[in-house]
């Protein structure tokens, strides 16, 4: 968005406060590294490794990305550089950001005297399969707007919005605030295009009033697009070595929806903020210091209880055929000197293992085909319903579902 | 709303599982203590008293109570059978309740055919001193709506609302179901008033449809009035027993909205829950958990750091006038032996005795009228500019301001 130079701190808020070099813009001069003398703190010798780490717990706190706007053609993002993402507007906001806080038009530097905020860009839109609300855009966008009321009070600032989520403390006082003392306009709409005016160089925002139910064509100087959250980058892959399942949108899932937001199926891992689902900084901190709560009572009681819902060996009928090791994804089934072996602390008891065992080996205590049995066969003496049905729940998601 | 029995538990998920005397009811009778036999377990005689415990830290989580909607005339609550809350909607949802689950209209055990929900009575309205949004209300209409459908599928439920705010994981696309596979209506609508039809045993919902731009007179067998969240009864006399301060709708007011939402200016003091503000069970959990960890935290040290910054006493200048006594709404100062005495552990460096002294016999280290005149003197000695504006802000709240 704005240029950055090849070493320099990345903002002046940023933790820890110290400069990177950016390895695509640096071309190696190392002049750098001359101007800081004895000091010798930049080590072009430097590589990516990787560092192996005993814990007791995890906590995966690895946040969010914002949606790209890109991926939706009517907004023009990127083609226009007057369509800016309400994140390059905090940049424009920051008093130590490339404009030192002063609103500009990208595309010619001068003031904008009109400007439109899109909300849900990326968000509550199942075409895009993104049907998730991202719970902070709306407060984004209203805190922006009135920043910009306070510095430039003549702007003329169109809000256009499905509902507006003033979500949290204070935010729906803030809200009202926003539309009563700096006069902002909130108007209930559907957005369809971002175009160029032809004859001027303003931008035109087209779309449907709900309200006023008229079709509109505004004129626009800047038009900032509320993008919504994702998981962070990575998240798959991070996924999958954690063996923590993902929502269908990505994130990661939590252990219960409503009483356990900050835990997972597995003992031991832990969630906080965005990674978890879209909220704002007051939720996200409420949750980090709930995982690291659950963090330290795990690690502090110095040993670990496990479930006794964990899979047990008949080693006498085992054959060996290793199809239980491919089925384990949580690395409880080992096989060594020519017997397979589980590692208790490992295993979940999801009993995955135990139904693919073609031989009846592996079992759950409580769960083997025989206890199933009976307890079908005392409960069909006991009701005399019909028709009678018996579910089987899951220990883990039954209540959930 | 139904009626309860003199002696019964609550409700099936009461925690605890126990029954209760309801002594507005109860006739003493005693009949139950002859029942309770041998048991011995009713005991005519308890009296409530009053228990002193020591603690070394406080965690308030004293929750909510709903908006009274008798206070808002054109909703005729308590006049019409037929107009209830959303906590009365509740019981007669629960399989367990006084109708078995089963929706009827109050007027005549009948079953509604066509349901109204009303939204935000008593949130997001300023003529009633409530500008605040409830965070839950929204949520909980639309649970309880499909919850009707699911068991009659032929009801008619219309949800009139300003904004729908689907807040926390998963309520966006449970909102969307509620409209797409159960086919409730939500009517983006100001309400003016819920009164009785003439001719028939039904209900009118008057209002003026937003969208539509047109005036309705909805008939209606069953309103629901979607009432907001309030502090918990006696929070007023709380705040002043713990000397945490209220925010301006009566909620305790917590450290710092963004960063510290469990804690409160007074070290060992924590908050969980509706009692810091409108929130829904997801957040109230995080909440709980974060104030546990700061609780636990505090008294697994074993001993408490003070702030350095809490008043001193220059015993010589002080002339016993005790107006700082009146002063200090901490109990940090005392007089005894003709003497008076700062208890350290108790100040929290407010200052306020130090302001009200008139010999200067109490003040601030760093703060005294000294060091602030030095302070402006150094400062002006630095600074040409005019005008020169120089601010002492709060220790405590000038970040937040």
């Amino acid at each position: 968005f704005f240029p950055r130079k090849a070493i320099d701190v990345p903002f002046p808020q940023a933790i820890p406060l110290l400069p990177n070099i950016l390895e695509e813009y640096c071309i190696g001069c190392k002049a750098c590294q001359q101007a800081c003398g004895d000091r010798d703190a930049i080590d072009f010798e430097q590589d990516s490794e990787i560092v192996n780490l005993n814990v007791g717990s995890i906590i995966v706190a690895t946040g969010l990305k914002t949606f790209d706007p890109a991926l939706m053609g009517e907004y023009n993002y990127l083609k226009y550089p007057d369509v800016i993402t309400t994140m390059q507007m905090e940049r424009l906001l920051n008093n130590d950001g490339p404009t030192h806080g002063k609103i500009i038009r990208p595309s010619n530097g001068k003031h904008p005297r009109k400007i439109s905020f899109i909300l849900c860009v990326g968000s509550r839109n199942k075409q895009i399969h993104r049907e998730y609300c991202s719970q902070t855009c709306c407060n984004v966008s209203i805190k922006q707007a009135v920043l910009i009321k306070k510095e430039y009070p003549d702007t003329v600032i169109n809000i256009y919005y499905n509902d507006i989520r003033a979500i949290g403390k204070n935010c729906e006082e803030f809200y009202n605030r926003a539309r009563e003392a700096f006069g902002i306009r909130f108007i209930k709409s559907n957005i369809s295009a971002v175009v160029k005016s032809d004859t001027t160089e303003e931008l035109l925002v087209r779309g449907e009033d709900v309200v006023e139910d008229s079709i509109f064509e505004n004129k626009s100087e800047l038009v900032v697009l509320a993008v919504g959250i994702e998981p962070a980058k990575g998240t798959d892959e991070l996924s999958k070595v954690l063996n923590v399942s993902l929502d269908p949108y990505g994130f990661l899932l939590e252990k219960h929806l409503k009483v356990k937001p900050s835990e997972t199926t597995l003992n031991g891992i832990y969630l906080a903020g965005a990674i978890q689902g879209p909220k704002d900084i007051p939720s996200s901190i409420a949750q980090a210091e709930s995982a690291a709560a659950k963090a330290i009572s795990l690690i502090a009681k110095g040993k670990v209880e496990l479930d006794p819902h964990i899979v047990y060996l008949d080693q006498e009928k085992c054959d060996l055929c290793r199809l239980c090791l491919d089925t384990c994804i949580y690395s409880a089934l080992n096989i060594e000197g020519g017997k397979l072996e589980i590692i208790k602390a490992n295993c979940s008891g999801c009993g995955a293992c135990a139904a693919m065992c073609h031989s009846d080996a592996l079992y759950v205590p409580g769960f083997t085909k025989n206890q199933i049995s009976v307890q079908i066969q005392s409960i069909l003496k006991q009701k005399s319903e019909y028709p009678l049905i018996i579910a089987f729940l899951c220990n883990w998601c039954s209540y959930v579902g």
